[in-house]
């Protein structure tokens, strides 16, 4: 069985749990605090030299982390990861603009807003971090204006990479109304068998 | 054929002119001035929505953004890519960490030395991105110490992608001295058929 090393918090966590419960896959999750010392154990950066959740470990006791690396090995020969090259490269295309221009803006001002608690030193980075947040946002509003999944005609780990820290974007102060197409696209990923909620 | 829209001071357009030289692709590429204008055009934009170089058109017009979805496009059914499920997640799990850990640091560093000159008032911005960096170097130290390839037993696109922006640190003030495996890794990657110089 695998096992995910994670935290229920992450955003990049929940992309694991989410394909997992898409997929059916069973798994043991171990938590780890992330706003402690949890990574940054050396039995956890022999895990990922990286620090940082999530962490797959497994039946070989090999490890993989990325949650997007993850997601790519799981969902390998299922529906959720086209076989066509060019669509496959196209969900790469959207996982590294999620990591790249995405989770770096909304992730992180959820966190000066969740977790910090809004402090007013870190008023200005919050302010910065939602400019990049409403211009990721705005990408994807204008793809989904002509397309119901970001990838080819169906769900894919594409769609379950972005709904995960877009679907809590307003954690972060991010007013999603204006971005009617993304609400669609949300409720489509939410309403598809096999969800399961973040929390 | 192809068409490649990208800059020849970007790692990233780098990354795609160095792969394409090892699998012997011929493209035609198109000069993106990426300091002004020429990713914030409509018709760039057309392309890739998120105003980023590189941008590969396709000979049937489709376009693909992301250096690393470009890769792995590319890529496949070549040794540049394993087939093995768990190699080619490995593959992406190091690129996933360029995009997340190592390119937000180095990279931006390069540009506020290089292009940016340096401004005394980048110069938090600039020990903050040096903090970041140092520690993706010693992410790759750490594993480069026993294995000579980021993945498997030859160089892939991992090692490709990494050493786009690993061989610049030195422009953006890194210094690699205390990292001898990088260096002798570096080394290999240029040392091997198919090399060609960024500039």
């Amino acid at each position: 069985m695998y096992i995910v090393y994670g935290n229920a918090e992450s955003g990049n966590c929940y992309k694991v749990k989410l394909l997992m419960n898409h997929l059916d896959i069973d798994a043991q999750w171990e938590h780890v605090n992330i706003l402690g010392a949890g990574t940054h154990s050396d039995e956890f950066l022999a895990m990922n030299p990286n620090g940082k959740v999530p962490v797959l470990a497994l039946p070989n006791e090999d490890c993989l982390w990325e949650s997007n690396a993850i997601m790519n090995y799981l969902a390998e020969d299922t529906a959720y990861l086209p076989n066509d090259r060019l669509l496959r490269a196209k969900v790469l295309q959207w996982q590294f603009f999620e990591q790249y221009s995405h989770e770096p803006y909304i992730a992180a001002a959820r966190f000066i807003v969740r977790q910090l608690g809004r402090p007013k030193q870190h008023e200005a980075t919050l302010q910065a971090k939602k400019v990049g947040g409403y211009k990721a946002l705005q990408v994807m509003e204008t793809h989904l204006e002509h397309h119901d999944w970001l990838v080819g005609n169906g769900i894919t780990i594409a769609d379950i990479c972005l709904y995960a820290y877009t679907h809590i974007a307003p954690e972060g102060g991010f007013g999603l109304t204006d971005f009617p197409f993304i609400m669609a696209w949300l409720e489509r990923v939410k309403a598809h068998p096999g969800h399961v909620k973040m929390r």
